[in-house]
């Protein structure tokens, strides 16, 4: 459902590119949030925990009910950490055990809590520590639990997993970066013992049983990539893109050479598709958010890639191409932050679509 | 090198994507010849063909020598006929035959004598009947022949390949629309018999040995799509996304959708090398006509995706977009026809590269 | 429906496996006619091809009609020409143009005339220039053409295909010595430059993203062999495992060895299956020529070993072991020589289950 | 290293099929120990564990320095429970916290211990739980721990894997009967969620871009089966042939049917090979182990299997294949238990290269 991958350039410097797929759209919102502008999250009928903004925010996020609570699906702050919350079906997560006059976090408020207060990695692990964190079930999503994982990386490079399973919270370094859907983090790890055989060089000539063969088109290398959408192939074909993709130099090339890779997960509507009977409780509850429900269902839905972002982490840049759009917008956290004091909202959909019409450009010739 | 094919949007309307790739950049122009233009073609040591332009002919070309020697690449005339020229390894064309007073077409002006010329596929095959035409070696390629074959389909969905291979001509009807490169086109068409059970519906629950499994992302049934990057790949992966792909209402919603596809082969630098003592003659060549020649060579060589054109056949548009831009620029052919009454040809690289600055429309809200 | 394949020893002698795959049981003998043997072929209203054993001949046989009447699936002759016809759906032989006093062969003879006669593959060919053959069709086969091809080897490691189709005969040298069914040879020769990336030495350790990965086990060479059981990818796998099978010394240990690698060939019932609906005309004329038609037929049928051939073309010595045997009759012309001067002929079920000298109840009868 | 599964007959009996592979040959022996022999374990500075054979137990076994000393690779006891030992290349079993005078058995002996005393999986899983264990370094492999799991299987079918790792045993129930090597089971079951597309129904017919498309061959279902031959992939297609191969009746038939689908886990030397610089302990330990060290390792070694057995688990009935032989020797316990009274071991390379009843070699010793 979602792809999630570090690149880096010659210097160092940290790219995040992601994914998000599902079969509808949510009201997708881009939200920037200033410094001091005040948070609070609410599990159960615990305490909230209220926060206000240590750094400047700026998320894709969709709202649960109104716009003042609003759930970040990607984001960047102002000290280059990215968060990206990422489906995970498995998600149980651990007994309400805490006591009720204890502020406690909801899971799905990590993103806004850990953008809002903390500049890397090491920081986020470290209140993780001491913060109590339930996974509350939404009402927006029918009232099941949010069945995310959720994945924080920094400007350094550092990357951690966070997933709920088993009645436990998990906390996984991520040596790769990369970050997909189910199963749990280690077991994709332990997959990629499976793939040592990858490697980006074309062996384009043999000889078997003494007569010669030559592959005369360049790419046979991928061959052994495996091929399905599922989380499990992305999973390998993101550790594969991410290592052999050309190392670039400073942001428009870095961006360029991510976008570039992120086509490779660019899942195209009726690509696959599976009987609307299967829905997820995800899928099902975005009718009632966009309110498009009602009427039969189609017999068969297709998962599609809603929107890409490509993200330079040092440089406070997000890049964003929706499902309607032909090309990117660009975001930077610098001159956002000159133009807005108060928090700024606008649809996702509001972006439009680009394409540079050059038949001037043409004609001037 | 090279991946081509056709959808069709709901009302049946044909639009054409193509791929090029190469370890090299050559110095690729746009160019509009408007009706009228001059064009000629002269195969070893026989008369020129010489003709002029019947339609407005738009294309991304490569000079050979000089602008007026343009070697069109991909094009498109105002009749709706595309012409695409792709890489074929195993190009050897019959022997010179002809009388020298015949006036002989070089095989690689294919494409500007079709453009020029004809309006349809059928057309095309006619004329084809009549017309002499030589595999000439070509100066800019080191003497070598131009290892090519070539595509042309027209707005009602016909579409034809035309080969010289084991000394002779084909040309074969394409009932798919889509090609690539080496081998011959029908072993493509056979190939695909070994592809039947390809569908695009997950297959996400099974029962093994009494014990139910599930799949719980979707995707699956992209498993069994062939992996590598070579012709033979990309060939059955063309027809999957194009017989795949969600049907769309309209140019706007189409050309994305056909964006979407086509993303799909977009090859990042490095995501497959070969070793540069390996580099066919047009990459060798690629070096003296752009100038970049010298220096020793790097040890590793990677083909990439250097532009991808989108183009709507029935309205004379062509959307472009190459390695070093993160968005489309758009051509319009009847914008083009009055704006120049004379050819108008531009680099492709002054297209530049085009993020919108979204900031702005943040601000304003 | 068969995969055959050659090995050779370290001292270069020459061994061939093959296996035949049906859904259902034909009415198969095993068969020993010795020099002086008279045999003939008939096609169409020719006059007859009559020709007697210059060799003797051994072989898997399938009687049309009568035992005098017996089409070789599989033999050897002491001379050490190996022939085996198999399953090959696109025949579709040369009109018949023949005068109606030429002795004309019957395609499907040819396995019966070329023990009969020749000695080595090259014999072969240059016999078929001379002598007329038509793909005639089979009463026991419900009046359609024979569909299959011939493949020979001789002693040396020469091996040629003779194919029928697009209305011509052509006759094929094959470097490989591998042969399956359809499509053509020459695209499987063709299809073999996909895979030049095949080797058998496991890659099994990787760096990716900095983090090292270990495949903990034995065998990942392997992965990029494509995994169906149609005749393409069976091609592929037998042309790896007679190249990368390690070389043996003499012949107990060779044909263990080609055992295992024909092992790899075997295939189970239930594997695979179709509909009924689908069966071949060769199929479906099993059951009238085994007795056993009548009653609904299944919904699916599955496609299976009948048998399996291990064979030393130079010692004349035949192994084989049936679907319903764990282990393989050995028979050896020198010894049926010694004891059969008339032609002798047993069911193929009476070898019964277990491994044995066979050639002493081959006397008996 | 190691493949094996379980086929339950038309009447729901239960048969075991297993290979061994590795690029040595141990010193194997068959031993048939009838009720009574006494046995001991000793682990660390334990007291020994000691205990006498409640059943007859029979198995291919490997000498620990003497015959008096057999560690169980593969057995049967009379009460149908099946015992098999399979490479784990993560073993890595708790801390020794007994105390001294604590009886601990020794990891490597669960075999001889369990085929001794326990008729049940039922049985076993509760004795574990009493029974102190531990992964005891063993010194013919040179001090290491021994790298291997367990699989116990009864003639109700069911069947449970015991691994020690991350410090800790663990009992999984096996719902499926197949198990292979690393990594830990419950990696295998998730990774089966990867597979709910395998079926065994050919899809041979396909219409792509309005052009029929059909597969002549059968067995194109088998086309997403994974390929290698590390235990990943042999498990996923372990768990395809038990779950699709055809039911059939009764022993005879099943026995055949069993033997079918382990050639498809036959590996011939040389279809893969590595580094002999990467030989495991176990490999490496052979050499001593059989007094075959010494002079240069070869540059590469292969696996290949040394050895199939097929059991009946209700019956009694084992039949062995070494890689030297093209047939089976069966073992008959209740035939043995006539004839012996004593145990009889002989070595596995007594039984030659040809099927038969092997039971009056084992009572002659």
């Amino acid at each position: 459902m979602c792809t999630s991958l570090l690149l880096k350039d010659l210097s160092g410097s940290v790219y995040a590119g992601r994914t998000l797929e599902l079969p509808v759209e949510l009201p997708y919102l881009v939200a920037f949030l200033p410094k001091g502008t005040k948070l609070s999250s609410k599990a159960g009928n615990h305490a909230p925990l209220n926060y206000d903004c240590k750094y400047d925010v700026f998320g894709i996020v969709v709202p649960n009910g109104s716009a003042d609570d609003l759930k970040v699906v990607e984001g960047l702050n102002d000290a280059g950490l990215n968060f990206s919350l990422l489906a995970f079906s498995e998600t149980h997560g651990p007994d309400d055990t805490f006591a009720a006059d204890v502020p406690v976090l909801s899971a799905i408020d990590l993103g806004a809590w850990m953008l809002a207060r903390f500049s890397t990695v090491a920081e986020v692990k470290a209140a993780l520590e001491e913060q109590s964190v339930l996974v509350d079930p939404l009402a927006a999503l029918g009232g099941v639990v949010p069945p995310f994982h959720y994945t924080v990386h920094d400007k350094t490079g550092a990357s951690i997993v966070i997933e709920f399973f088993n009645g436990e919270r998990h906390v996984f370094d991520n040596p790769t970066g990369v970050m997909t859907n189910s199963p749990r983090f280690d077991w994709h790890l332990t997959n990629l013992n499976n793939y040592t055989h990858l490697s980006n060089v074309d062996h384009s000539n043999a000889t078997f049983l003494g007569q010669d063969f030559i592959q005369p088109d360049s790419g046979i290398a991928t061959v052994t990539l495996p091929s399905s959408d599922t989380a499990v192939d992305r999973f390998v074909r993101a550790v594969y893109y991410a290592n052999f993709s050309e190392k670039t130099d400073g942001q428009e090339a870095t961006i360029r050479q991510l976008g570039h890779v992120m086509n490779k997960f660019d899942r195209p509507k009726g690509a696959s598709v599976y009987s609307s009977a299967k829905a997820s409780a995800l899928t099902k509850s975005a009718g009632d958010l966009t309110g498009q429900s009602g009427g039969a269902p189609p017999e068969f839905i297709t998962e599609y890639t809603s929107w890409i972002t490509l993200i330079d982490l040092a440089r406070g840049a997000v890049f964003v191409r929706t499902y309607n759009s032909l090309g990117y917008a660009k975001f930077d956290l610098a001159t956002l932050k000159e133009q807005a004091s108060t928090p700024k909202i606008i649809p996702l959909e509001a972006l439009g679509q680009h394409a540079f019409d050059a038949d001037g450009l043409m004609a001037a010739h």
